[in-house]
């Protein structure tokens, strides 16, 4: 099927925003997604400083949605000043970036971003392209959302590529959330096929194991797919392996946090179980990621793998659920050897193995 | 390493003990399960119709703790009656063998236990082995007895071959409780290989899955073995694959609800995804468990697998941890193919594929 790109943006259409900019009085309003699923509540923001405690109480979470509304963070450092000169705005928009950039001090995207936007002003006012801070405040709007637009058309075209290991009827396994909320987009990666196919009135069906410790399938992919009348199933993290073996599963696709040159994919805990069984059983195995997400240079042995607080696992919502002083392991993430990995999928296009030779080439960066 | 067995009762002694008889004003003790492992909470019992009562609520629950139970639930229906024949003991027998398997009335053992006790009192009174009402509770009280030391002794025996895979230092991956708490000798099956080695001074630890939906892992075989002083490290469900990946297991130990004479194991959900990743790993895969949970007609088409309540997935501790309206697949089994099996420990020896033809020979069913 080949599709178009701007009249898919015209059919698809997310319900959820979990990032909104109100153009009128110039306010940035973040669904909060600690509160979720059993509260919708937003929050507005107008200034930098309680962007960045936003971004700091996780209310926004996820590399690509942090991104966006950092740059949104830096337009409300200009939009409500008392700033008279352009300089001044310069150095408002400076000490906005010192004080996002401390928000979540190990997010790449979120200096990223804040940079993107000052040096957008910068050059705008060296160069005199803008006359006035009205100007400038227009100009940070039109790139906060171009950065926005970008993130949304590169989920989009994940998801176009993503459409051709999806045929109607299919249910697709994923595990954790890397959809619309965590992007900010309300598209998502591991969402986006399904998101595109649904779009498309191709009927696609998700399985969402609850992923512990966090539940973030259970919180928020169950959200926010019924929130655009996906149809989902919860599932236990248990009860992975028996959907594949009941036949219940077309294909796993996932999200990465990190993807190496070789294909190794780290992502949230789970998923190197859901991959092995899906390997075994013969069914495709999709790990869906920009292209960002490649780590070109490491290799598996210098990746360490985090350990978190045990608590997260001896309670669930503040409830205990064993022994207080029994031990406990507790990896963030695991790791996916290429062998398990069909294809990767990425806004440039589908990887397959061998990876070593193909990611460079997909990536354009032989 | 020989065993002598008698030598092996001296030198186990669990400290956890779910089920007590105390002789001196014949009343039968029972650990309420249901409260574990927040509150340790004994409740006891002196009639037929309160021992009903308890295994209706789940104060004890497991197949083997069953039927020892409703043994001692006959014991009462005499020691505390104001019969003042024999043949109106045996009346009182029949009634409360009537009360007690309506407590359960799926549980084979629970039959099985009340008719052997009726049948040994029938046996009795009819060949005028017993001449008193005291007479007879003392014959009770011994055939009740024998109950639990024949289970007791046939875990043992469990331990004893398991202690075959067991070496020095070894980790055991398990899944759900198949321990003293189901059991209710203090030893379990897929726990009796560990309890053995550990009584020995063989150094071995455990890593217990939390097991949802009902999180026996974290709130019965963390509580058991911390009793007993064995090491268990508690995780989450979706860390299965990962501490395997990292060679944290030296192999895995489960249960069984049922094993088909092909060997196919039928034990709690999610043991299925630990057998996969193991076979893939070349870690061993042991099912432990009694000969009566062998079925030896049926075949994998037959035995269809229990799907419960969606809310034990919806929630936690009676904590939401979804949306109400979420659509969720709770399968309760699993069913493990023998291709990912290793072997097959009982209490009469340790089966080895091929399956078929070895299950009937090591069970003397031939």
């Amino acid at each position: 099927m080949r599709i178009d790109l701007e009249e898919l943006k015209n059919k698809i259409k997310p319900k959820l925003r979990p990032i909104i900019w109100r153009d009128e009085d110039n306010t940035l309003i973040l669904l909060d997604q600690r509160k979720l699923p059993f509260e919708e509540v937003y929050v507005e923001l107008r200034d930098p400083v309680s962007t960045a405690d936003a971004i700091k109480q996780m209310i926004v979470r996820g590399a690509p949605a942090i991104g966006i509304t950092a740059a949104y963070g830096m337009v409300l450092a200009v939009a409500h000043s008392n700033v008279s000169s352009l300089e001044e705005a310069l150095n408002e928009l400076s000490k906005a970036r010192n004080v996002l950039n401390a928000a979540r001090p190990t997010a790449q995207n979120l200096f990223w971003a804040t940079n993107r936007m000052y040096n957008k002003a910068e050059q705008l006012i060296h160069n005199g392209y803008v006359k006035s801070i009205k100007e400038l405040v227009d100009e940070l709007k039109a790139e906060a959302r171009a950065i926005f637009d970008e993130e949304f058309e590169a989920e989009l075209k994940m998801g176009v590529y993503g459409l051709e290991k999806i045929s109607d009827g299919d249910t697709i396994l994923t595990q954790c959330n890397a959809g619309g909320l965590a992007t900010g987009t309300g598209i998502g990666t591991a969402t986006a096929p399904v998101r595109v196919a649904h779009a498309l009135g191709i009927r696609v069906s998700v399985i969402a194991p609850e992923t512990r410790p966090w539940l973030q399938g259970a919180r928020l992919t169950v959200y926010e797919l019924m929130a655009d009348g996906i149809p989902v199933t919860l599932i236990t993290d248990t009860a992975v392996g028996y959907v594949m073996y009941k036949g219940m599963v077309s294909s796993v696709m996932v999200g990465a946090d990190r993807i190496l040159r070789d294909g190794h994919v780290y992502n949230k805990i789970g998923t190197f179980k859901e991959a092995v069984i899906a390997h075994e059983l013969g069914i495709p195995f999709y790990a869906i990621a920009p292209s960002s997400t490649f780590d070109l240079k490491s290799t598996v042995n210098d990746v360490k793998i985090e350990e978190r607080d045990p608590d997260e696992v001896r309670k669930i919502r503040g409830v205990p659920i064993t022994l207080e002083g029994v031990r406990v392991f507790n990896p963030v993430f695991d790791v996916t050897p290429p062998k398990y990995v069909t294809a990767l999928i990425t806004e440039k296009g589908i990887i397959y193995p061998p990876f070593e030779k193909n990611v460079p080439k997909v990536l354009g960066v032989e």
